[in-house]
């Protein structure tokens, strides 16, 4: 935190802009490897595909969960082997699929015997593992249906793959992002156990268990530590497995760069709607929902907010984004406690921003540019120091004019 | 529609496309002048920026309400000049303001004394108008709060803006977005005319009613025409402001280029969940809510899709997008009837696209690349046929691969 300020200060970048710390990132990979060191690491690209983040997850042994042939490429440039890359995404293109096949990526996700014809048609004798649905319960950012089957039909799907000639290799389930209960695994790795043992009556020896991602950021509330989830998640595979724990995969995204990242942004007007006393003011920011902050939908996600006057008076206030569209509020129904004496022209730092903002912000919605992106720290574990940021956006003109000069800067 | 379709089939382009016909924006633009021949007509851009839809209704003397610097660079850049453009968000940074007024810019929206402070600070001597609230009922994407003060603050405002040198021209309000009900203005234009009158009493002459959007598209109801809303507004108008009705201004969006526009997408996969018989099938398709469907956000807006089967027998599905998010689903609410032959491949039509689909895509979502677009028809007048075509994103590398030919081509 103290770096990504330094830099802010030292840089000064026009426009809101994301700025991720690499020495957060390689923290967060290593406790992961260290509290849970006989399983695999699949990163899940679509959290930040910054590809200096790729980078260091890739020199740090990393191996990586890809949702589409995009981000296979992605994972390949930042130097995974193609073992390391497994193809996540339930739904794919038919045409996608030879794609990967023909980068090597030889591990793909199914949840249904259409997604299973398709693998065998298209990258005959790949390996394939069956998502499963499960309850999600305890999550912020909770998962829907919409990706899985009931665990009744796993055997089914995976018995088809396995006559079909692919390796029916095991299951996956997903808890739910943002998951702060760290007993939410045991129901879904108990009903795996379960289809475990139905596949190995029927001839099929299962023997991966993904165990999915949904480990979480630090927002407002403190979460549990990565070694808690470990030991949770150990204890219900011997209850569950016994001695014939089976290989294992977690993929974790938000877990693994979402501390890592501050949005910095800007007041651009602070408001009332009427003369009666109640109603709380309305604080106008530089992005919003369609500028990388789409987690604030249904106000799910609640970001710490630090500001220039944080010691002073606060009140609660709306917050909102800046584009002409009434479903750009972030947060309304709770409103947020800002400092009084908050202006426009005041920086902000929205912090634990490291994951699903800058691939979620619109291509210029407004007019306004996709969210910027900065990297401070180095791939190769030495420290560069403040100012080596790089722009890695490159993907947008800069819509920012005039040099008005801010009041209220941060810190 | 006819010519959407064999632009598709004569030019085959790969992955989720919307297609534009400028001839329907023409069309919509021409409704517009001939029914309301008294009132200027400000497209909003944020509507759908295309060049070449700007430059169609420039050429055919539209003016342009921009949300931002960058929307006012396109609405110059297509012809337009300064005095035929608003600054309509009522929420600037206050280096824009200057950005603005160097190019010529000089009417801005404001809802409070604070933004009148800036303009007045940043752009002395320009011309504002003052958005109230308005309730919004009847429209099927309501505004919140968001833009606007309470009209019994509008007075202050303005004369706020008057003592500080600046041009007290008016009000604007906006009655919500696809607004089906044409007397949803009548209350707006009542409360107009009295802040107009308490103005008046104050010594302050103001002359400009900024009548907003909400003309709605055609989705999958009937909406009234344009020659209705426009009796309708007229008789508000003489009811409330007698013979002393003020000059107009309409900002139509949705209303201009809605049913201008077709998505072209394709089916990804057909799956259930359960073996139970009730639970209906989900259908996925390769665009969803990050790639430019954003309006379907609580199944505000219920596009029409028509698929090549549509002659068969029909049954309720949900439907969703292509990304790992299960907040991209589309509509499980209120499942949607479609084929049950509808299969993976076939492609779709989702009509009615023309309005808020490109600019809402994210940059990059699990690496689907951003909507790309296409405009048929001519500019200038003359239409210039199938295949012309051409390929307006650039924005984003192509991420679809393989050669797959695609079974259940539209139509």
């Amino acid at each position: 935190m103290d770096r990504i300020v330094e830099f802010l200060r030292s840089s000064r970048p026009d426009g809101p802009c994301l700025v991720i710390d690499l020495e957060i990132v390689r923290e967060n990979y290593l406790a992961f490897a260290r509290a849970m060191p006989d399983t695999r690491i699949f990163y899940a690209v679509k959290a930040n595909p910054e590809p200096r983040i790729l980078e260091l997850l890739a020199s740090l042994g990393s191996s990586f969960d890809c949702a589409s042939v995009a981000e296979i490429d992605m994972a390949l440039a930042a130097g995974a082997s193609p073992d390391r890359i497994s193809f996540g995404n339930t739904i794919k293109k038919e045409r996608d699929i030879p794609a990967a096949s023909q980068r090597g990526v030889r591990l793909f996700a199914v949840d249904c015997e259409a997604e299973v014809e398709k693998i065998a048609r298209s990258a005959p004798g790949a390996d394939v593992f069956c998502r499963i649905l499960c309850d999600g319960v305890g999550a912020q950012w909770p998962l829907s249906r919409k990706f899985g089957c009931e665990p009744s039909m796993a055997a089914d799907v995976l018995e088809r793959a396995h006559r079909l000639g692919l390796g029916a290799r095991g299951l996956s389930f997903h808890v739910g992002s943002q998951q702060a209960n760290v007993d939410a695994w045991d129901g879904a790795i108990a009903a795996s156990a379960r289809i475990f043992r139905e596949c190995s009556a029927r001839g099929i020896g299962l023997d991966l268990l993904n165990l999915g991602g949904g480990f979480p950021a630090r927002y407002l509330k403190d979460v549990p530590g990565v070694p808690n989830y470990a030991r949770a998640i150990g204890a219900a595979l011997r209850r569950h497995f016994g001695n014939r724990i089976p290989s294992t995969i977690i993929e974790p995204g938000r877990g693994m760069v979402g501390n890592a990242g501050v949005i910095k942004a800007e007041v651009v007007l602070v408001s009332r709607k009427s003369k009666s006393v109640g109603e709380p003011r309305w604080v106008y920011l530089d992005i919003g929902k369609f500028g990388g902050l789409a987690e604030t939908m249904d106000e799910a996600i609640r970001y710490p907010i630090r500001t220039p006057r944080d010691g002073e008076a606060k009140e609660p206030c709306i917050i909102a984004g800046p584009t002409c569209d009434s479903a750009d509020v972030l947060y309304e129904r709770d409103p947020y406690p800002l400092p009084v004496s908050l202006a426009a022209g005041d920086e902000i730092l929205i912090e634990g921003a490291g994951a699903y903002t800058t691939t979620y912000s619109s291509v210029g919605f407004n007019g306004f540019r996709p969210l910027k992106s900065y990297v401070i720290g180095s791939v190769a574990g030495t420290w560069m120091g403040p100012g080596c940021g790089v722009d890695s956006c490159g993907k947008a003109a800069d819509n920012d004019h005039g040099t008005v000069p801010r009041s209220g800067a941060f810190p």
